[in-house]
């Protein structure tokens, strides 16, 4: 269905429109191995800058896919467009409410078979996306894991995202959401900032995000790639 | 995936367990060649009465669902449970909520194998259920669409309820939402008493439930599954 497969990606960088990234950073990035290429960010994102980023990213031949919070940014040519979600959160506008309005708009206009929902669960209350959608990052394991049934089993998303942006995670919750899952791909996003972690995150996530690191320590962002396609998933059963 | 496949369904009867039916009126309903009962209803329903009305269907081959709204109300032994999120409120606890606190309890007693979401459009305001749960039924048809696209394909929900709960709805917006889904089931429900109903109900939708009419002229409701079943969906192209 999807021309692009995300559905073997193990490492992702995350790159944010909004903030600055040399060539030759960028050169590194895409030709790391990494499996694609996300664009994203929670604020301060507009249009142009991710036009910009898009082009430059585009000059490689890794796939590069947008995260679309906002649809005035839905810039075409993207490989994939991932619409997010967010579980918890009692704004409704952030779990259903946008997307309804901008589908109003510009479903029309989408490539639906390039797109893909994402169920975000957000873990880490200072985080900008905790701010900006209002979660209720205090979610004890029990409501994760219930969390996860409805975005899996009740939906039946393609992706449950499991995000601690701005810190490590606890990867045992990780771990435990992952292989109580039955046919989301479970992406991990937060504080990867080094092989070793890359590493444990490999072990507990189907898809292991790296983000911010890029911007701070280019050369262990770079060493998440092989961290983590050298690690094996744990081996796992499915609930049923 | 799942021991009862629901996705062959053309008609189904509804019963309320808050609601008297007798025994004669139940073995017309079981034995009419309808493809499924489904057993829900929008208040008063209770776990004796449940229980109650499972055991008398359960003398007939026909299979039998359970809607589940209140987890409390999880009577075992049903072939098949739905469990609805309603997609157009604003009360949280109607489209997540109640889901998430639910399952903390009873996630682990559920049989996932089946077990399947229902995605539910409420478009009569006068109706119990849109009064219960508080459900914006002023909806434009582009809104509706749109809400359809997020339960079809950002969430990949299996079924689209459309509600329109006492009164026969819209058929027009109904085979334009069919129409538009790529995998989910169309369940249309609302105001069909006549054959003549059921008939333009099954050209617009996948599946045509029959309910309230049981308990008004038992006949006119048992002619309907005749009426389903004698007519085609009509030929519709997906959109992609």
């Amino acid at each position: 269905m999807f021309p692009i497969r995300y559905d073997t990606w193990r490492h992702v960088f995350k790159l944010d429109p909004d903030r600055t990234i040399g060539d030759e950073a960028l050169d590194k990035l895409c030709a790391s191995g990494t499996d694609a290429i996300v664009v994203g960010g929670s604020s301060g994102v507009t249009f142009d800058k991710t036009v910009d980023l898009l082009s430059r990213i585009r000059r490689y031949e890794v796939p590069c896919a947008l995260e679309l919070s906002d649809p005035s940014l839905a810039v075409p040519g993207f490989d994939l467009y991932f619409i997010p979600m967010v579980l918890n959160t009692d704004r409704r506008e952030w779990l259903i409410g946008h997307h309804v309005a901008a589908l109003q708009h510009f479903g029309h206009l989408l490539p639906w078979e390039s797109v893909a929902g994402q169920a975000y669960l957000v873990l880490n209350g200072d985080s900008t996306v905790a701010r900006v959608t209002g979660a209720n990052a205090a979610v004890s394991e029990k409501e994760a894991v219930a969390y996860s049934q409805v975005a899996d089993r009740l939906w039946r998303v393609p992706v449950f995202y499991v995000e601690y942006s701005g810190t490590f995670g606890d990867m045992g919750l990780v771990r435990k959401l992952r292989d109580g899952l039955t046919q989301a791909r479970l992406f991990y996003g937060g504080g990867v900032r080094t092989p070793e972690q890359a590493a444990l995150a490999a072990r507990s996530a189907h898809t292991v995000v790296v983000g911010n690191a890029v911007y701070e320590r280019l050369d262990a962002a770079l060493a998440t790639v092989d961290a983590v396609h050298n690690t094996a998933a744990k081996e796992h059963d499915h609930v049923f």
